[in-house]
């Protein structure tokens, strides 16, 4: 297969990043297959990929209940290519950023997490209508209220142009935990702080309408331990290293195809550095090297493989994100060979 | 100052790169300045920042005899904005990348990198006139011949359309060392290595007009080893905090603007995140902050200092080259408060 991949890419410039469609197709088909039998939907991450094209095969799959994404830049591109429902799963503080939420918001139906009085001031400020979802802290200890904290009932209350929805909870610290075991420890305990979090709102008289967290390394834990109305799943479609650890039943669909462009003795140098892949979660990896370094624009390595300047070799990448936001379009190959370029337009 | 940069970047959407105008003027006035003095001249690398700009500036300084790049793409960019004279210090092997240089070359003298037989069958097969130089190992162990290599005489022979200019050695183990004498040993090393494949070349017959590399970390030191004719610096005129440690007459002038999106106790978390800076080399810094992790859209840390949701934050990026290249443009501060913005034209 990785073959059939480099030689359809032939004309494609390296470092470039090459899909696999068949395994994404694959991946997108099974994410969808298990949603269909839970509760919990599935609402892809955009932030993975950045690809509204991908973004538009993983919606037609069905199981899905609107779009995640990081930023509020990446929820202008989203709206405006006419994704009608968008979570920006961060906080907006920026007034550009919080410019970009206006524009989304007059083609989208746009909800936006909080964790401060003055997110609502300033989205309220703003003039515009917003969802808001309450971020509490599960774990992972970066944004959102600590669980019990006095502050979530006026966060929770009507201001303004902005409806309360729900709660918001990532469990990023569990997500990449190797033993499934534990990532299930993880997962219980944040779905049992959410539901405690909901708890004292309704017995407040505060209706919590949506909670939603979740992502590719808990994708079912978290939908199966019944707390969650959607889960926030990205790297699912393309898989990277790190990912490829846990037994998730998803393929490698992205790929950096790269050229060799020195050889001396076992050295082999590629012309893919950290320009080109994050080397976040590590180095990336390729059958018969043993990769040594990367730096800005080289992955060196050993190898016994008889590999020659001009040889391609397609790389496996250590973190999906980082590094699809490292490059201006993904190369897309079909079953039959044929490509597709198809832009990361969601990249600033 | 840096309030004032901050002023005078109120309307640009965090994260973003902000130039201090003045400091960068006085980097480059300084490298002008050391280079007026030395028989090696400057050839600035555009790896650094890849802004055609900020390269303009650099060039009208003057003690510069062309400009260095990494890439075929990023020559082809500087042949394009009206460079004339273009180094790219690595090999070249993928028929794309020689499709750019083949552009480049109708508009600038392109000189590029080679350590091996197929680098000059894959140029000269362009058909197009390059002039190269024969990469030699001087320490860092990545690309180049090992000195002594009995292959040097071949790849410095005339063939077809490319003429041989000369050597070039890079000492990438020696820019960063913290200990001024260690940087000044690995530079004797190499000038001793290069200078010894010199003579070998000349004993055959063979001139040898060019032998260049260097870096930001040893430019003075690379000088001054007498073997050098030209220094590749880059970083010394935006520079970083990995170079701030060592003592260079260069300030810093590239920061990052973010923004604090949410504050919980004494944990800050900043909008800039592994997509706005790389954390090669470490963490951001920020006076007043311990910043404890990068993630992909955010920098989290303790502070005393008080921060609110809103309050604006200059980051000092741990290393130039590849933070650069994750951003479209910088914003360039003058003295007066005014600003430009400046395209990062040579990223894909």
């Amino acid at each position: 297969m990785r073959e059939a991949l480099i030689e359809a890419t032939a004309g494609v410039a390296t470092p470039a990043l090459v899909v696999d469609g068949a395994a994404m197709e694959r991946n997108i088909a099974a994410a969808a297959g298990f949603f269909a039998g839970t509760k919990a939907k599935l609402r892809p991450h955009f932030k993975a990929h950045k690809c509204t094209e991908l973004m538009r095969h993983q919606i037609a799959a069905g199981s899905t209940v609107g779009v995640t994404c990081a930023t509020a830049w990446e929820a202008e591109v989203l709206a405006a290519s006419g994704f009608e429902d968008v979570l920006v799963a961060n906080q907006v503080a920026d007034p550009r950023a919080l410019g970009w939420l206006v524009n989304a918001a007059r083609h989208a139906r746009i909800t936006v997490c909080v964790d401060d009085v003055r997110h609502l001031e300033l989205l309220d400020a703003t003039g515009e209508r917003f969802d808001v979802l309450v971020e509490i802290n599960v774990g992972q200890d970066r944004s959102g209220l600590e669980p019990g904290s006095g502050l979530l009932p006026t966060l929770a209350a009507t201001r303004g142009n902005l409806r309360f929805r729900g709660l918001q909870g990532y469990e990023g610290h569990a997500v990449l935990k190797a033993d499934r075991e534990e990532r299930a420890g993880h997962v219980a305990a944040a779905a049992g702080i959410l539901s405690n979090e909901r708890s004292r709102l309704e017995d407040a008289g505060i209706a919590v309408e949506l909670v939603s967290g979740g992502g590719t390394g808990t994708y079912d834990l978290a939908a199966e331990a019944g707390v969650l109305d959607e889960v926030q799943a990205g790297s699912y479609v393309l898989m990277d290293a790190s990912y490829a650890t846990l037994g998730l039943p998803f393929e490698q669909a992205l790929f950096c195809r790269s050229t060799v462009v020195s050889r001396q003795g076992d050295r082999v140098v590629l012309d893919a550095g950290l320009k080109a892949l994050s080397r976040e979660y590590g180095l990336p990896q390729a059958e018969g090297i043993a990769f040594t370094s990367l730096a800005d624009e080289h992955a060196t390595g050993t190898t016994d493989l008889d590999l020659k300047v001009g040889d391609v070799v397609l790389l496996v990448p250590a973190h999906v994100d980082p590094t699809v936001n490292l490059h201006p379009a993904l190369t897309v190959v079909a079953e039959d060979g044929s490509t597709e370029r198809w832009p990361v337009d969601g990249r600033r």
